[in-house]
């Protein structure tokens, strides 16, 4: 089984790090190909990033379909793209934030989301309210930290967030912690340790749920919202992007 | 004052359409500019077709805020790329989604959608969940209609609309109607006589709430989630899309 | 365009500035004619208060039909009567705390109420329910001040709603903000500059929108939920305000 | 203890039917006064009705509170004045269709309410959602009877209501029905033998509740929202409604 | 009029109190037998001991039926084995918890639960939302009290409960009270004196719900979700537990 | 690593189909132990059964603690015992009817439940709400099926649930459906082939969703509501059943 581990920024150190928490978590069987698009943001901190990021997830999407590839996973705590990616793909996609949100509904009563900078609140908020998770999320805690910060080696990013899971458990009851960004994929080990409670990294939830539902014979429905986008032109520089007849396999 | 009216497709028939419509609702200080991106889809059926066009749509408000314009509307029923463009503007940016349901929640107890294509549902569904309309809305129509049939000559659609909101009226206990697709935007007067309850237009709508706005002295709020994007690198085919600093006016 | 403002209390010195207000906002073409009923509560606390005014609001919406007015604004950010309001308006009618909700929702990712005394919290959610606005409202904070508080000079009412605007901001995670009571239209400017944050006064936003719906074209649906009161009798001292049928213009 | 019914529109045929219902179902300790306000509607189905009406559902507290009532019924389904009557009374006060709709929840698993004319399918879906009951409630079913239908001798309205409540066990799965009109109030036992559900009618639900609040030593909170009126002018025609501040008993 | 009160745990000095609160509620004319299970767990704080504890309900509900009660009370916070109950009993069956939230519903605009110990948080919160109550319910506020520390003379839990329900009126606007624990039962008055707002013990409240069930002569409906259980063989230990077919009385 | 597939009824034919379905679901490394308990009913249908039927799912689960199992399944569309047994386990439990829900998210836009008897609807609307599926659930659609006719050779089982699926692709707008009871695991295949949307058997989507939290090293998190039960006595024929304090591994 293949599967396509897409970090929607382009900076290569943390799609380093998105790969190595992915193949931690992967099957023996499971081939996993991480790659960052060639174009868009070198960080997802807003709105906008996250709309132009769409573009680079959606064409590694489309490379990935001709490539044979099985499942996606979009490695962005705003699940970028997400139900677009869905349309073009034959076999499942599955977003981060989306992942460790479902896995932490099935082990706690409630959970936190710590994550970067004050503005993406809203971004996962929304992502709570559409996953149907308003009543398992306790809160939604920023800290000061941008996401590129989380590359800076010597920086104090792990204490600065053991220290907000510490405030979500205490203050606001969580008994389980999602990560809410991929660049925090490779702190879930210590920081679990640190807190005492269990921490969902996204990135290794995704994988694990791709391959639960490629190992069910599940792939996206094209039956309803999600069928393969109709046949059209894309005028102008878009013109690649036009939907094309998928192959039968 | 500047609105600028984008058509997310390509379709310039639609585009005219858009134009007339948006021209007869707009007060006589208003100047309608009405644009379609250069690159993008022709018609937007589905979540790949809008995610696809969100580029366009952002590229034209960064065009609009070099040219001074004071507010925008996105012209497709998906409002797609809408809280990014919110990011990057100065003033305020509105869907036309958004705009129909909005006004409608201030004239009748409950409203219907009739719309195009079956595969659409789903992204009226979720918009009206996040515009905080479930209440309000009554059902969501689909027809047999493709977006450009619409702008098919001798077509049998506006005989289509006008049966499926009698459904809505008559089944759903709709006392409102949406046109769900900037492409019906020349069908509300005529439909309003032929079903007899107020049918809603959300191009006009959204220019009368811009005008509204800009009226007011509001713009979007820079103090949360809708703050300019932050200065950062976009790398490849993307780097012209990198977010710059706004001047002030 | 004949827009007619309805203080439901019965406080001159608060018409005033709600007139005040109402001009300031109004287009040029707009007439406002801004009222304070005969009989009623000199200021509206409390859910009785609000069910007595009521009868003022419909008296003045029923003399406000005989002499043609276009659209009705019902002052008081508890919206009493609006209902019923719309039930025998041809016209639209908007109460002030649906108008802010509304444009606050279209320029902001949140809002917090800033309001008057701790007994009115409940009035505010429940309009946050009723209008849908659950997910968009951060807070409701009522501060210590009374209703007629706002009418003395040299009283510290700006400044204790600066404050309470300023928490709502911080801790709260507000990025607009509305003032809970018509009393206060005359300091949303300075609030705004104060805080930095975008600040919508419903005085003013319900005169706009009453402007874009009639600019549209759009009255109240008479087709179900606000059709015209069936006529019947009233008994006794209620007798004038039986319903009559409404004579087309 | 005495507790006084109060039907809020003023067709004395009505208010002799809502009597025998509370008279049956009050315990043998149980004083029930029923009354009609002097003025008002003589039927109340719309928003515009219920408004004006509230204010001879008020009259008439405040009159039993100075002639030493216990408790308060107001018996139109769509409870008018509730929320203010209980600032203004000391014991509790139960609208019946708040009553119908908790006692329906103790005993089915979804009930549905049979109501009257289609205008006031809204009035009811509003208190479904305002009492929490969206999850219990099945479905609102009007039929085409107008309220003083029900006065009628020898009208079909019983057959009419039968067929409407088989169609709601049927088709929308209710087991339990609320009879959606005080003038309904005589046909719960036999509604109830002709469908083989339970029937609730509020009537004689909200006289058991008040005996139960009663009885549990439970007045109205005055804590809170529901806190007696502040002391203040009222104007005009108005004046006697003025607040009073209530005596200790 | 026979009513059964089971407290499902096993505890008798628990039982005592309960039986006490019951008979002080009870009308004259009402009978109250108040028992705990023979087998079950000595004290219920979480789902685990919830879920034993239901058999025990559970067995002397059918004793109950045999013995021709006329309805039941389930006196625990949690109202474990509340819905199966209601499948085997004939008249009506009401918990604790259920009765306290919709009895405070009728008398305040928003209550908190003081409780036990913050792992029973959730059982409360999953009960709020089950029964339509999340509007209502200002806050959950676990002690740090045992149920068990209830039951011990000498202990500061009153001191303790009191401290909480008056953070829940300061802090979260709560204008009325619940008890969280039928071990509590005994405090209600005193607390109420203590802290001024209204507080409801769920015992007291559930007996005077069914007598006004039963006064209303509404049981539980047989026509959908609570009818009786299936005639079918339970296998091993659980035999003498299968269902057997109601006989009419 | 070991997995318990508890059936809580005790029809061993059904246990036989479960055993098949998990077996080809697992992975090659999965052991699978598929049980029924000794006591309980031999089908559930109803809150009584499932309440009698937790028992059984309990003892299983203390029984497979001591055995070193890694993660349960509790194989009844109603997920019988699953909160309370994962408070006594230390990996995770998952019920079939949310496995199938969360696995249904992923892969459709809305999906419907086709299950037995009506009267096990509420059943599943209470899990629906619980899960927070409330926007994902387009229908509840129970079929005239019990459960044992699942078990019969030569029954027209298929062609039923067959026929209800079709309706909720047509009528309801499902893109996935999910078969709503353990009986049907055997279906699941040639259903999907028969109707052409994906089909979602629970208990293969359990076991792969316990596959994936144990290969994330993610188990029932003890920091909250799921924490182990408080070592307490249980009496009389319940005292086997006194929690014990867990030992490590």
């Amino acid at each position: 089984m293949k599967i396509k581990v897409i970090n929607p920024n382009t900076t290569e150190t943390m799609t380093q790090k998105i790969r190595a928490a992915a193949f931690e978590a992967a099957a023996s069987g499971t081939e996993i190909i991480a790659v960052s698009p060639e174009a868009g943001p070198v960080s997802i901190e807003g709105h906008y990033d996250e709309a132009i990021s769409a573009l680079g997830v959606l064409d590694e999407v489309r490379r990935g379909e001709a490539a044979g590839c099985d499942g996606y996973i979009i490695a962005c705590f705003g699940d970028p793209g997400l139900l677009a990616a869905r349309e073009i793909a034959r076999g499942p996609v599955i977003g981060i934030a989306e992942a460790a949100m479902h896995v932490a509904s099935l082990i706690a009563t409630g959970f936190s989301i710590v994550t970067t900078l004050p503005r993406t609140r809203v971004l996962s908020e929304h992502l709570v309210s559409a996953y149907g998770m308003t009543s398992k999320c306790r809160s939604v805690r920023p800290t000061a930290l941008a996401v590129l910060d989380l590359e800076q080696k010597g920086s104090n990013a792990r204490r600065i967030i053991v220290e907000e899971c510490r405030r979500a458990i205490a203050e606001d009851h969580a008994d389980c912690l999602l990560l809410g960004c991929a660049g925090m994929a490779d702190l879930a080990t210590e920081i679990t340790e640190a807190v005492g409670v269990p921490v969902v990294d996204g990135v290794a939830a995704a994988v694990k749920l791709v391959e639960c539902l490629i190992g069910l014979g599940l792939a996206t429905s094209k039956a309803g919202g999600y069928a393969f986008p109709l046949a059209k032109s894309y005028r102008g520089t878009m013109a690649a992007f036009a939907p094309v007849r998928p192959q039968s396999r």
